[in-house]
């Protein structure tokens, strides 16, 4: 059995350093080159890249051939934890157990420092040694998308907008599609382009994708009740005091957990359509419910 | 003669257009939308686009051709002038006589605005039907370049460390290379780009586009002393009131214009080197070194 723990376990290392490696040879003023590095070397899960890789390891394909696309969409999501942590957004102080950009080098130098990891992101595809045309163009395509208006951004105003009114559970989902996953289901679809998986494969997975996000946001809101702050880095009930709302605020905790084992069963149903091998991308899906931080 | 100005009026309207028609049918929360449109719909000299256009045309070559790439450098533009207002950054409450982004919309839309009009040029490019996949990758590199951390935001990065302390003429136009100059120099290499030139035209370009870079920013410079607030949309002697070092106030006035002209005689110089029919592109530098706004 492929475990999705020792799959990161293999692969993160040279994922970790290869994007570090990728940012500190771009010439650009210290401070700027700090601060960047500062949020990519403060960790995380990688769960984008490494669903890319996931993706590759399915079709047999030789997982770092997700690389580029990996440290793209890992600059995007990184950028968009520094612009949500800022004063007029969140205003947080800590992420990850470590003081929040901005804290550390200041308001404009933070904006600056997610400005500068979007173009990274296009840059680092359309560098790519071992794409296609075909596939960096597709690829730049989704990553526009799914990070842009019509996604990540727009999940986040309408996050925004959402604070401090009642929603309903569909609208909850429809805003969480968009800020989280989106960013999610292109990874799906990256691995996809790149193992030139067919049509139907890509419907499919793209349906996994989709499950896959909404129960990654439903654990997420769950461990902000119940989790642990050591292990999260970040204080606990933050989306109480923020009176958001969240599938347990709306559901109750009983009710979510009903909600995370349903897109738990409708994921694992999409991957049994996909012609792969799909004992990792289910490891993944584990991974996702269980985990704890 | 091709004049700059009939130039910009025979294709300004079209490119406005569709540059809003583009964003319009983006699907987005209304918000989101109002807050990009209202600073696309602001106004400005649109020299980045029409700059691409006005090199297709040097190539006797369709000048609408160079839309797409256009309206990509433009909302890069757009973006970095939202961000450059902020309260964190310069704090302006105007921007061509319009009250900023933050003012109308608040901090967190303007910031998101901007995140998302990042994305939308970078896909912008890879949705064009008509250029080939070539040209796409080769646009989008040399946007992430120049519009990144080894461009525009590197530029801008430098630009605030410089204020309050004396730098010297050398480091200045560094300054502005950066932040000002890369992104002319892209619209001229996306022109040579979408029109084929050959390699060695490709550099007398690009060094025709430095040149006009560092005159662009002189004339603001002169401008932001000499200029009649009306014309400019914004106060005068703002640069003097935030302490920065301009042309002006390193050579004084009578030498920061002897240094424009310089650079125009080097433009000109560059572009005689160029196989291609170049009396528009000089029109665009006379526009450039006597513009009043």
């Amino acid at each position: 059995m492929l475990d999705f723990k020792a799959f990161l376990q293999k692969y993160g290392p040279s994922f970790e350093q290869e994007m570090l490696a990728y940012i500190s040879q771009i010439e650009m003023p210290a401070h700027l080159k700090d601060a960047m590095l500062y949020s990519l070397e403060a960790g995380g899960k990688r769960i984008r890249p490494m669903l890319i890789l996931a993706v590759l390891k399915a079709y047999r394909l030789e997982p770092m051939l997700g690389l580029d696309a990996g440290i793209a969409v890992e600059l995007i999501h990184t950028y968009s934890l520094i612009h949500d942590d800022l004063p007029c957004m969140d205003n947080d102080d800590l992420r990850r157990g470590k003081p929040t950009n901005h804290r550390v080098f200041g308001e404009s130098m933070a904006v600056l420092a997610g400005d500068a990891l979007q173009p990274a992101a296009f840059g680092k595809i359309t560098d790519s040694e071992i794409y296609s045309a075909e596939q960096k163009i597709a690829l730049i395509s989704a990553l526009a998308r799914a990070a842009g208006a019509s996604g990540m951004v727009g999940g986040q105003v309408a996050d925004i907008e959402a604070e401090n009114i009642q929603v309903n559970i569909e609208q909850l989902k429809q805003i969480h599609a968009l800020k989280t996953g989106k960013l999610l289901e292109f990874s799906i679809q990256a691995g996809a382009i790149l193992a030139n998986a067919s049509t139907s494969d890509q419907q499919h997975l793209s349906e996994f994708a989709r499950h896959l996000g909404i129960a990654f946001q439903i654990q997420d809101d769950i461990l902000d009740i119940v989790g642990n702050e050591a292990e999260l880095g970040k204080p606990i009930g933050s989306d109480l005091n923020n009176q958001k709302s969240t599938y347990p605020s709306l559901l109750t905790i009983e009710g979510a957990l009903a909600q995370l084992n349903e897109h738990h069963q409708k994921a694992n149903s999409a991957l049994k359509k996909v012609n792969c091998n799909v004992t990792i991308l289910e490891s993944v899906m584990n991974m996702v419910v269980n985990r704890n931080n």
